[in-house]
């Protein structure tokens, strides 16, 4: 094989496709990334059997082939490269040589015919959002996904079609983050559990751009994503997701309204009382006109009151304080609604569209003096 | 004692003074800064009793008194606050309370008394250099300093003052970086060993300024540094420093003129062949007008060729090329100077007026194919 490409070209598809490269694996295999320029395109593929990623990058076909470089060095290497063309040129004892300018790199590559192709999906079933949304709502619910692997499900995230809306739903059993997304048309019904990873992933290399497209083809086992010249196929998680129609049907007897900056300053300064594994409630004392939020730990105590608009009756509840401000970080509005019941029952932070609705489950805590 | 201040005055203080906190003690009190405004001023100061910090801010003292504030507590809280006036009053019992807008923050202070002042220094000798000297000098010169404490004096960094030029010198004992300054005056003969983790935190505390001078000053057992309203004392290590003069007036006899950026950009490829922890050396071949670099390594191997000016024999020399990385990293000339003797003695880069000398040590390798 032989090929040139610039520098920058192949940068950024070997940067792509190096997100679907398992950090550990037994099979070396995995490690590389696949270059196949057999059907007259210089495509590149990586494929850790849960997560696929292969992208086409621009250059001159001088010699057609396929190889398996290990992808950890062919990053670093292209990295430190000068900016201009790079040639690299393969052997039948899968040696490669990689020049650019006066630099000329010798390394040991593997046969490409080793490599995992990634599965064949039917492009039947699809969707279509831009690039900046799909980014977007990704950051706006990744952060409550379970971290564990207790519940598989939980690790993964609800992508729910109903007509033109594409629900996005994360949990981690203490709460729910929701985001709701108006497609431009209406679709068949569709109920998939996306691996958080694969979002993590497709989040880092979506360039966020609103005027291109992302199109997302399901299959009963596979998520397809499909933009520029990139394509990403991840398995599903299988199982049903929570029932959280019923969660989030419920009712509420005390609504504050609450600058969110103001809201959200004063809960990351009461943080820093609370020392690194530590678990202690932000209290919030909910009044007319003013909300009351008190830290006690054992480095000191924070008190502080904020301005609200209230409506229905004055409550006291407590919550994980880093649950809340995950929350407030990604919620653009300057005014935010909580909605609550009673120091029991969850905290819903949604606007009038529900097109974002954030749960959180408040924690007891001892009472205030 | 209760003091009013803007957020940002404080902050900076804070941060400056925080320098020198262990961050490791059995002793709580040198946790602490020390806020005391007995004096008609407000005088932050951390001692970890080899390294000292004090500085003064402005602000309004409205009521006299002396208190020791958890370092880390106090800047995480500080740096928490809107960007408003701070008050903080404290009691008898040590108890501070801190607030600004509605926030108001309860921790718990330790008795100012228990605090150990700085040492009193005797300011008759000094110099003055400016606040961008010095932090550049230190740059380019404490990457070279020993990481260990076999040789404690190699952990340091000699000041020598010769008429109006200070020598600032730091080795490993595998390489040694050397810096002339021009002072505006003559100063008294003097040598002294200069600790590198105070020379490391002052230069986080500079702000490089051209205009602002730094005045240091000298006695047997401390070195001083005034600028701004800082002040930072430090211990010196007692000893004698290598004697360099020998080493640095060995002959050479090749010269090779390169480009430093190409150089480093080649050298800086080669790296990626080298596994972390491992040692792999970068084998110079110095020819009439070429310079062959060659890498080795079970990953692969680097070949680049770089166009040069020599004089004088054509020479194979290999070198650690994290140490030529090191140097060449803090040279801003577009071209060097290599001189060279043979393939077992030190190479020198060194400008011609002699404002910068580094000496790095060659290792032995392999003959190459």
């Amino acid at each position: 094989m032989k090929i040139i490409c610039s520098k920058s070209n192949l940068l950024i598809g070997v940067n792509t496709v190096s997100k679907a490269v398992p950090s550990k694996t037994t099979m070396t295999i995995l490690e590389c990334i696949l270059i196949d320029t057999t059907k007259g395109e210089i495509k590149l593929t990586a494929n850790d059997m849960e997560l696929g990623i292969e992208t086409i990058i621009e250059g001159e076909i001088i010699e057609k082939g396929i190889i398996a470089l290990d992808a950890k060095i062919l990053l670093e290497m292209v990295r430190k490269l000068p900016d201009n063309d790079v040639t690299i040129t393969t052997d039948a004892s899968y040696k490669a040589i990689i020049t650019c300018e006066k630099a000329k790199f010798n390394i040991a590559g593997k046969a490409g015919e080793d490599f995992s192709a990634l599965p064949q999906i039917d492009r039947s079933e699809s969707i279509s959002v831009s690039q900046f949304t799909l980014k977007e709502v990704i950051r706006q619910t990744i952060f409550s996904i379970a971290d564990n692997f207790t519940n598989k499900i939980l690790t993964g995230e609800l992508f729910e079609i109903q007509n033109d809306i594409l629900k996005i739903v994360s949990s981690d059993g203490l709460r729910i983050s929701l985001r709701r997304i108006h497609l431009k048309n209406s679709y068949p019904a569709k109920k998939v559990i996306v691996p958080g990873k694969t979002l993590s992933e497709i989040s880092k290399i979506l360039l966020g751009d609103t005027e291109k497209e992302v199109n997302i083809f399901f299959t009963n086992k596979h998520i397809l994503f499909e933009f520029d010249n990139t394509t990403v196929v991840s398995r599903l998680i299988e199982g049903d997701y929570l029932n959280i129609d019923n969660i989030l049907s419920v009712d509420y007897e005390t609504k504050v309204t609450v600058n969110k900056k103001e809201f959200q300053s004063c809960i990351d300064r009461s943080t820093l009382l609370v020392k690194e594994g530590d678990k202690k409630p932000i209290i919030l004392n909910i009044l007319d006109n003013v909300m009351e939020l008190k830290m006690n730990s054992v480095i000191g105590s924070l008190n502080e009151e904020i301005d609200i608009a209230k409506t229905g009756k004055d409550l006291m509840i407590g919550f994980d304080p880093k649950f809340l401000i995950d929350a407030l970080k990604v919620i653009e509005n300057e005014q935010i609604e909580l909605k609550l019941l009673n120091s029991k029952s969850p905290c819903f932070i949604k606007d009038e569209e529900e097109n974002y609705t954030y749960l959180i489950l408040p924690v007891t805590f001892n009472s205030v003096k």
